[in-house]
Parts: structure tokens; sequence; C-alpha cells
């Protein structure tokens, strides 16, 4: 008798973005004439840069004739894109990335989600809360966690690290031991950024408790301020003790388009039962090499096309625009009487919400007087509890136009 | 301390095509005069068609436009794909599929690694023998076996099938009961087909037994003879049973561009240790949900391509073109005297070694007296011994010369 993976059944359905979109409909048919301003889904809005488009076409050109046609390409993904990488990303920063310890793939969300495979079940693992819910709900269906607990909205077996403006968004180090640590800065949701010294706390904790930090930094092309690392690597010693994730999702506006890279340093260990030690590159890729085919070569081509100097131009109007939205709406909402955070270094603008609403009541009384939509920060984690999320990626005359209704909703 | 997930270790190094690249290369430097013929790698080697570079543009053209662009799409796939999939591949045949039946991904061997997750790790496994490696390693790295056999070059826990000239690669119906078939027909390595009432009696023993078929159908396009089922749910209730994989990379030559898709019909069940029926539909639904974040926009539009008029007559004659080249090869190895299998209704053709021969010494005998390079049988698994596997994925003038020189070898 074929048996299922019980772990699923642990999984909470996932309502949030489906019950916003049927309340948003349901709404919309009630007010036909109402112009609803959507500012709730983490999705970019601007085309493709120009550069982006010829690099796909010469890419393209190359597979239709014989000589330059590409079939299986490396399961690591190939050395032009990953040469740039290292260059453009990291020893511009002065990180030294060896060419085996990039693998591209088709997103991060991927990367994030199949990286806990290497890992035995019986690791213990921290997440930041709210949270990203890739990291958690992958964890649970390879039963890393133990039940769901309805009272207190978590997982047994899972260490939350709250973070809220109590703690200034600023994670404590857990006061047990764990193994497995899920790091996102810039971050998803809250917006919010760690100082370097406040990262380095985390690569010590991770070096004296043989733990290993998966850092996602996906959002680190939004960063303006100084002082906030680009990479987890630019903190000394994180090579021995990080995984860092990256994407050109938000990057280069490449949601669409899929494609992204994760940096497994070979220093990087973990252990057998035994304790002996076991090198990390070489468990994932093995995993890559036999769950992946690698990424479309003309994908791979466009995402080069980001590195040259008109592809770095044409992305980085692209992110200035995205952080003009992120600006009106910290000064909107301000204005409007909100405590708000994030939206220096992220596209991401996370605000709390007025005393006596829950995240959900300010859903509904946002959508009804003000027509906008964003996301209840419960969504991301019980700790996200009278918080909501907007985000940058609207035009910017949605995004001039919600935060003028929003301040006339407070009037 | 973080500890690894132990079932890696009891991988078996993947030497076969390293070792391969590493004999070939050693070959050539030491005789650098020699024009190497290769035909070992199962990769096309045609463009892409023509249509499918317009539809390419057109598409991009569409993400460079803000009115068009498009971000993320839904992890299943678009419409406009799986609308074109039900229509061309199995309404023609008379097979109802729905559209939530149909999963996109980005290759069929990602599909045939991940879908195991699904299942609990105390299922028993059965694997045809020889095989495509995906479907074991992904198995033994889950913990669903137990540890290699060096003597028997097996894992324990594992049912192997044998298929070979003895059986005429019919494999026999396990003799005791098992939960996961991993079956592919037409069959890589071996290039043989199973006639609809052999598959028959493989969709009655998993309905007596609550089994689960895993259908590895990524090679139909090739079946050029009546008889033989294009898709599994050609077979009376396999739909009952049966999870069937298949993908653009061989049948339009898409190795490099990676599309591929995956039917999981809603009235397959797997089960819970007390016995409760479960959707496997959901379950595969819920996990591309959290690890994937569907295909490429440009690559989908790409594959709606091959289902144009102008696009299958296009992709026919780049298979037609690889089935001259097997048929060239089966006549050739025949008349060279050797016993062949395969290659009617696969671009895979499957060789008994001559005796006193393994067939890695074949190889290497192939090597140097022809200069053509193949795959070792043993490669596949313990029944591979003894036979040896050349593709049709070569050029046409290569396919010929490569005829012509094993023939003078035997002379």
């Amino acid at each position: 008798m074929i048996k299922i993976n019980e772990n699923y059944l642990k999984l909470q359905d996932s309502y949030l973005f489906s019950t916003i979109a049927k309340k948003v409909e349901t709404y919309q048919k009630e007010n036909p004439n109402k112009k609803i301003i959507k500012l709730g889904i983490g999705d970019v809005t601007l085309p493709l840069a120009k550069k982006i488009g010829e690099e796909i076409d010469k890419a393209t050109q190359e597979m239709l004739k014989r000589e330059t046609f590409k079939g299986y390409g490396p399961e690591q993904g190939y050395d032009f894109l990953k040469e740039k990488i290292i260059e453009m990303e990291y020893k511009k920063r002065g990180i030294e990335i060896q060419i085996d310890e990039i693998f591209i793939s088709d997103g991060a969300k991927c990367d994030t989600a199949n990286i806990q495979e290497l890992f035995s079940d019986d690791n213990i693992i921290a997440i930041t809360d709210p949270v990203y819910p890739v990291y958690l709900d992958t964890n649970i269906m390879a039963g890393r966690t133990g039940n769901y607990n309805k009272t207190t909205d978590t997982y047994e077996n899972v260490v939350y690290m709250p973070a809220n403006a109590e703690n200034n968004f600023i994670p404590e180090l857990p006061n047990k031991k764990v193994d497995m640590i899920y790091l996102c800065f810039p971050n998803n949701p809250t917006g919010t950024v760690l100082k370097k010294q406040e990262l380095k706390k985390w690569v010590e904790y991770a070096k004296n408790n043989k733990s290993i930090i998966l850092f996602d930094s996906a959002y680190e092309a939004f960063i303006t301020e100084e002082d906030i690392a680009h990479s987890i690597y630019e903190i000394e010693g994180a090579k021995d003790v990080c995984i860092e994730f990256r994407s050109f999702s938000k990057t280069a506006g490449f949601t669409g388009v899929r494609c992204a890279y994760t940096i497994v340093p070979k220093q990087l260990k973990a252990y057998t039962k035994q304790g002996e030690e076991i090198s990390i590159n070489k468990l994932w890729n093995r995993r890559q090499c036999t769950k992946f085919n690698g990424v479309s070569y003309i994908t791979q081509r466009a995402a080069q096309a980001i590195y040259t100097e008109e592809g770095q131009k044409q992305i980085k109007e692209n992110i200035n625009y995205y952080m003009e939205n992120a600006k009106i709406i910290l000064e909107g909402l301000k204005q409007a009487g909100y405590e708000v955070f994030g939206g220096k270094n992220a596209p991401y603008i996370w605000l709390k919400v007025p005393k006596n609403y829950t995240s959900w009541e300010f859903f509904d009384k946002l959508l009804e007087k003000a027509n906008v939509v964003g996301t209840p920060g419960v969504g991301f984690g019980p700790s996200g509890e009278g918080y909501f999320r907007l985000t940058a990626f609207g035009s910017r005359q949605n995004t001039v136009e919600a935060m003028q209704r929003i301040k006339n909703m407070e009037k």
C-alpha cells in the first residue's frame, strides 16, 4: 500500500494570498466602480531592461543554428555567468569566491526550499518571526518539526526568534542550541536590516555551536545605507558557517524569467553522527546533479547581460524607481500618523496597525475605506500580528494615489 | 551541531560519464590525429525549430513592455500551455485530462526526482534493471533504501526487475509487494518498449496492491510502431494508479531550454498509516507551490509553439532525422554481426557486447579500434553488464561513419 509522507498533513493550509484575493474579488464585485490599488504581493512590475532583451535575442539565435546550439548545460550553471557574479558581486566587495562554490538555479525559493535535504531530520531549526513561509514549510514537510499548536500559532521543535518594534527588529540569539538558522536581510516581510555588528554575533554563535546559517540576501540590491552587509561573507569567518542565497528576481525583474544563485563555500562543514566532517559543497553538488538539470541557456545569457555597463545602469534605474516608491510610502504613512519600519534598504514597508485593530481587521479597513490592498502581518507568523506590509513594486501613480487615499482615510 | 543527511553517504559516486570523459580525453591526447565520434550521451544536437524561435522573440518583446510584462506566473504553469497539452497530447488519443491535473516544470528529471517526497520513507520501491539512475539515487537520498552491496551491485530494500535479452526486455511483475514502481517506456537506456497488453499487467498489479506507478514517457514521441502506448492513460484504469512524466527535451530539442510536465490525476490516492485516503494531486500541488516558482514565461511560450501546425511539422522532421540515424545504427550493427535491441521506438540502441568482453572492455575496444564512444550498459545497473548503449542523436555523417568504422573493426 502506497503511504504518504504524513508530515504534509502537519502543514496549515496557506490561505494568506488566496484569502486576500477572495476578499478583494468580493469587494470589487460589490463595488464595481471603485479602483483598487494593489500593494500586497511582492512582485515586480517594471519590464525587463532593454539590454537583457538584446541578449535573449542573441542567445535565441544561437539556439536556432546547429553550430551554436546548446543542449544540456552544466547542472551548476555556465562559467560565463558564474565568472561575472564572482567579479561583480563578490570581488568588488573584497570577497573571494571560487567558481565551484557558485550554483546557478531557477530561483532562490527552490534553493532555500531544497537546501534542508542535505541535513539530518533531527537538526533543530531557528527562524525569525515574522518570516518568509518557505523556510518553515519545507522543514515541516521534511519532518524536522513537531505538530502545529493552534493557540500559539507555532510548530513544536522550532525556535522562533521574534523581530518587532520592541526589539527594534533585531532578533535575539537563541537561548538554546540550534543547528540550522534561517536569516533574511534585508528582511522580507519587514524590510528591516541588521548592521554588520549585529550579523557578526550570528556568525560567532554559529561558529561556537557548529551551526549553519542559511542567509537569504535576495534583497541586497535595495540597500542604500552604509554599514549594511550586501553579502554575509563581508563578515569575517562567515565562509566557515554560512550558505548565501541570491536572486535576480527583484534585482533585475526576473520573477517571470527565473534565475538565482547560491554560494556554498568549500570550507563549510557538517557532521555525521560520529562527528566526521563532511563537505556541504560536495553534498549540494551531488543534490543538484541528481535532481536538477541546470537553468535554460537563454536565461543564463539574460542574467549575464545584467553585468554589462548598460545592463547595470538599466537595472539600477528600476531599483531607484521602486525605492522612490518606498520613500513616498514611508513619508505618506508617517504623515498619516502611522509608525513605520523598513523601506530604506528594502522594497517592503512594515507598518504598525492602529490600536484595537488586528492585522486582518486593518486589511479590511484599508480595502473598504481606501481601496488599497496590502498584506496582514500575521500571515508571516505570530509576531507579525499588529503589523501590515505594503510593497514598493507598484507604479508611481498608484503609489502616490494610495498614500493620498490613506491620508484622507485617517482624517 | 549541524548533522548531515547520512543517506547521502550511501550513494555510490556516479563515475559513469566522468570516467567516460576521462578515458576519451586520455585517448585523444595520445592520438591527436584520430577523429572521435561520440554516440554516448543522450543529448540532442539539432537546433530549435524556427517557429519556436519566433515565439521566443514575441514573448521577449512582451517582457520588454510594461503593459505586457509578466512577473510571477502560476507555479503549476500557464493555462495557454496546459490547454494545448490536453488537446494535442491527450484528447487526440481519447484521454480526458483536467487542467489542474497538469503541472508544468523545468524538467522531467526534476519531477521524477522530487515526486518521491510525497511518500513515506517506508514504502518499497521497484525499478527495472538497467535503469535511469535518478529514480534510484533520489530514493537512496531520501532513506528509502538500505546499504549498497558491492558484490551484487544493488541496494538493500530495493526490488530490481531485470530486463534483458533472456526475458525479451519484458520485466517480470515483482514477486513481493512493492509500493512505488518506476517504469520508463520507451525505455532509457535499452530503447525497448512494452506492448499495451504488457502495460496492462502493471496497472492491474498496482490496483491489486494499492501501489503507484511512476511512468516516465519522455521518449513517447519516438514511437513508430502500432500497439505501443504513448501515454500510460491509454491503459484502462491507469488514472487510478499512475503518475505520468513527459518532457519537451527530446521531443522538441529542449535539453538546454528546460520544460516538461507531469500528470497527476485527481482520482489518484495514497494512504495514511491509518488507511485514510489522501489526494496525491493536492500533495503535489502543495509541494510545487512551496518549493517551486513556475517555469519562465518565455520558455512556456516556446513550448506552446510546438503545438502550432508549423511547430509540429518542424519538430517531427527532427525526430525523423534521429530515427533515421537509429535505423542506420541498427542495420550497421546487424551487418557487423551484433545482436541489437531498441532503436525502433526510441533514440537508443542497446547492443549485446561480444562474448568474453565486459561492457567496459567493449567500451575500450570501440574507442581504440573505431574511435567511437558509447556508454557501457553496466553503468545503468547490474543487468546492464554485457550490453552497450549507442544514441541516435549524432549527425547523419558521423552516424554513418561510425557504423562504417565498426564494420571495419569486426573484419
